[in-house]
């Protein structure tokens, strides 16, 4: 049987690849209610509307007295007005007492404004000897006040539904006193290794296997992308066993990634076992490294078959399945790490494949670190990558590159 | 007591501030051993040694035919020369037969090399009928065969010691069956809210109290630089209260966060506390929103008072606690999203003072959302913020801004 060769289809390129990809998956709808704290870089799934106003109660925004504002206008440099002061308010006490004309009440920032009162007058431009208190600038009415509802109004929405939730926007939700937060479930992601050689991390190597590195390195990638992993045994290289991995997780999962077994070899027979069970959308995409992709349906599921090797898979993953993987999540587009570099070596790459170089930045030069292919060290040992597009067959020694970092 | 003002003492600019910080701060020491998956993003904390090789065997690197490279060495397009097929491996075989002078092996790509054999004829110039197979093509020693040790040699130190782990670099980790990492510890974050207006969200407000919102922004920006949170109860602006909030806490913790209690009111008294049982480095920064922002040590833990409104809390976390973090944590640099867009307003700043302004973006534009400085909205409805170095007194509606994105 090893000399049956299935060659691929004919190679769509990345572009079509990654819109084809994308739109047959739908971004996450279960829900679920969490703690704010956990609802961090998480997103929103039902408008926050506030019940209450934010600040809840009109409040000093500077330390000083509580005055009614027309108690205080003809006061001046040299002619201050003179109230009587009738009480001290700090943040947290509740006022009891009303301000009538000619008093003022001493008040901290953050404490709530005692009724009668309207404005504050700074601590700077006053004097306080004994009970009275001389008044040296006025206050317009609202001056150095919050109003009650200042920043978030009762009924308010304040963030819609949909939105990443930042910092500031944990923030926001605690300040309407938001305990717990609805957003959408982390979607599912199983992750099938495949191929009789593969064995665990942990277990001892007998003589012909090799460790399985594309369980761990898809972990992370699920992990970083706003999804849970779950992954799977080792799943033989066969029909039967494939397609038994595929239906004992298509129930639970949002999207199931293989890895290895995409490839033309007599063992790469996902092919198969989705033709078998669902459908193939595309196999085999312009890419280097990560050729050997396959792209299927079951059930309405993504199942996609990842290149064996671990930096095809490895770079497949970073190119094609994080945008999957955040239009599932509904994550937005994560920040990237540019930084220019003056490359070291003539790189060739072949027209109409768009490819991937890692390199090693020093002093802004980059040297390319590729080995072969199957070598994680090239990518684990380098700083970042370039592009090369698919028109391009050549970067020349000296050229200013553009590199991701990792 | 309200009369009570201590104004700051000489404002430090927001670069002296950081770098005071940092100088201060000793990455972490503690190490702990996690598995493989959760060593992701973490700092390997001892230079990671292979003790086996990488591939552990020499492999095909092709599907074919193993050979005796000298046996095809008169192979020609028109001019086949034949061997004799005596068997197959497959990945993940063992082998267990000698190839001879004349004969070949069928094998798939992964599969370990038989003894004898030296070369892999690709299938794609090859022609098998029966046991006999026609090579079109000669190959030389090691043609596409990947040695044993290729990607890592017995022995190498493969990722040194103080490096983050990327995803590429969990995957060498994995190829090398490193089932267990040492890796730095998380640094422990102490987060203490202050002002004895401020109650936990999930519980009823009073009237003049309001939400715990700081505590929330503050633990996410813990989360997001590496190190652990371990958010405490309110404590009463008291010295007394202050002292014994940071004597509970200072043996446990790898630094302090207050928030509130570090302005100038005669209720901000954490200065008071630091004095008296730590010492107090810096006071006030030309930084907006940030400026009442306290810095001390006490038994060589950095504590630092973080204002009290969210915003400036938070904008000062962004600004001056990520970096301590990151040092603390040994995290590198993050990401960071930035986009170009016209400022659709003039703004003007003070000299002397850093100035950061929130902006909504729209279709290249920016428009700023600054309300007064306790609104957390004005951050959760922006979409990110830019600088106004201390030498810039205004910037013009119309002028290029390059915006900081959430």
């Amino acid at each position: 049987m090893i000399e049956k060769q299935r060659p691929f289809g004919e190679l769509i390129t990345y572009d079509e690849a990654l819109s084809t990809l994308l739109k047959e998956i739908d971004p996450i709808e279960r829900k679920e209610i969490v703690p704010l704290n956990d609802a961090f870089e998480r997103i929103l799934a039902s408008d926050a509307e506030s019940d209450m106003f934010v600040p809840p109660f009109d409040r000093a925004a500077m330390d000083g007295f509580a005055v009614k504002a027309e108690d205080t206008f003809e006061a001046g440099k040299f002619d201050p007005t003179e109230l009587k002061a009738v009480g001290k308010l700090h943040a947290g006490d509740s006022p009891d007492k009303k301000l009538r004309k000619g008093e003022c009440i001493q008040i901290a920032t953050g404490a709530p404004m005692p009724e009668g009162a309207d404005a504050v007058v700074k601590v700077e431009v006053t004097e306080k000897e004994n009970e009275m208190v001389s008044i040296y600038q006025p206050v317009h009415p609202g001056e150095n006040v919050s109003p009650k509802g200042e920043d978030i109004e009762k009924g308010e929405t304040v963030l819609k539904k949909d939105i990443f939730l930042t910092s500031s926007r944990i923030g926001a939700l605690a300040a309407m006193g938001k305990e717990k937060i609805e957003v959408y479930e982390k979607p599912k992601i199983g992750i099938i290794p495949t191929g009789d050689e593969v064995v665990p991390v942990g277990k001892k190597l007998e003589p012909g296997q090799i460790y399985d590195v594309n369980s761990h390195t898809l972990t992370s990638v699920v992990n970083k992308n706003g999804c849970i992993p779950f992954s799977g045994e080792v799943v033989h290289d066969s029909i039967e066993g494939l397609k038994e991995g595929i239906e004992k997780e298509i129930d639970e999962m949002d999207m199931i990634l293989f890895s290895g077994g995409s490839s033309v070899g007599d063992k790469d027979v996902l092919i198969d076992a989705l033709d078998s069970i669902g459908e193939v959308i595309f196999h085999g995409i312009k890419l280097k490294p990560g050729k050997p992709t396959l792209f299927g349906k079951v059930e309405g599921i993504s199942v996609i078959g990842m290149p064996g090797y671990p930096t095809s898979c490895l770079n497949t993953a970073q190119q094609l399945i994080k945008p999957a993987l955040r239009k599932l999540s509904r994550l937005p587009e994560p920040p990237e790490r540019r930084t220019k570099a003056v490359l070291q070596k003539r790189i060739t790459s072949s027209l109409g494949r768009q490819q991937y170089m890692t390199v090693r930045l020093d002093n802004g030069k980059a040297q390319p670190v590729y080995k072969q292919s199957g070598a994680i060290t090239s990518m684990a040992q380098a700083d970042g990558y370039f592009e090369i597009p698919e028109n391009k067959e050549l970067v020349e020694k000296g050229e200013k590159i553009s590199v991701i970092l990792f």
